[in-house]
């Protein structure tokens, strides 16, 4: 079972946000900080705009940082936003998919309530419980 | 968060099986039933059968059938199985990853219950609740 990078990237941001709320960040700087492509987490920030987790704004002084507090942004919410576009198998995809069984499929309710179960299970902690200062781990 | 193709096959599979235990099935005749590569499927076959889940027999009279009886292969067991090789985030993988974090994240053990509670749900149902006799779904 996988979350695609770009969910795990975008978590990181929002941890590392978390932990200094008042400062705004460049991409640059979170993409030097966590050693990982700028142009990508660019697009991670502009999708976490788009659900409203943070606020972005252009030229000097400017910056990213959290639209709302820590302690009010679930993980369970942030999984939800930035994994929508993906299906967790086949007949879960907008088209429905390929599956032949179709509705005939006892499995598919099964999977969606464990699915559902997961991300109500992430919807018990918060960015705030996991919010990193930028501090590398102890060698 | 998605399952892979793999897995979503491998239930599929075993799926059909479980509708006819007594049945000994082909390959071919598995993928031409779910529309999906023959070539795919063999491959799950063999995977499924590392697993404990099938027994194939080679030649005439040949073919897979479940290997223990369906009610007692749980859809966890088997997502856990299928779904061994990869990793729910980068930090998960088996050389540990290339996140920066390491030992400061906080989030790494929340997403490993959510997914643990993902299986134990899965853990509550089988592969016989799920059973599917090949008849397509009503037009």
């Amino acid at each position: 079972m996988r979350l695609a990078s770009f969910t795990d990237y975008g978590m990181r941001i929002l941890m590392r946000l978390a932990s200094d709320p008042e400062k705004r960040f460049s991409t640059a700087e979170l993409a030097s900080q966590f050693r990982v492509s700028q142009h990508h987490l660019t697009k991670i920030v502009q999708d976490l705009s788009r659900g409203g987790f943070v606020t972005t704004q252009r030229g000097a002084g400017g910056g990213i940082n959290l639209a709302r507090n820590a302690d009010d942004i679930s993980l369970g919410e942030i999984v939800r936003h930035l994994e929508r576009r993906f299906a967790l198998v086949e007949c879960c995809k907008e088209d429905g998919g390929a599956c032949v069984m179709k509705s005939r499929c006892r499995l598919k309710p099964r999977l969606l309530a464990a699915q559902e179960i997961f991300l109500k299970e992430l919807d018990r902690s918060t960015v705030a419980d996991c919010a990193w200062s930028g501090e590398p781990a102890a060698a």
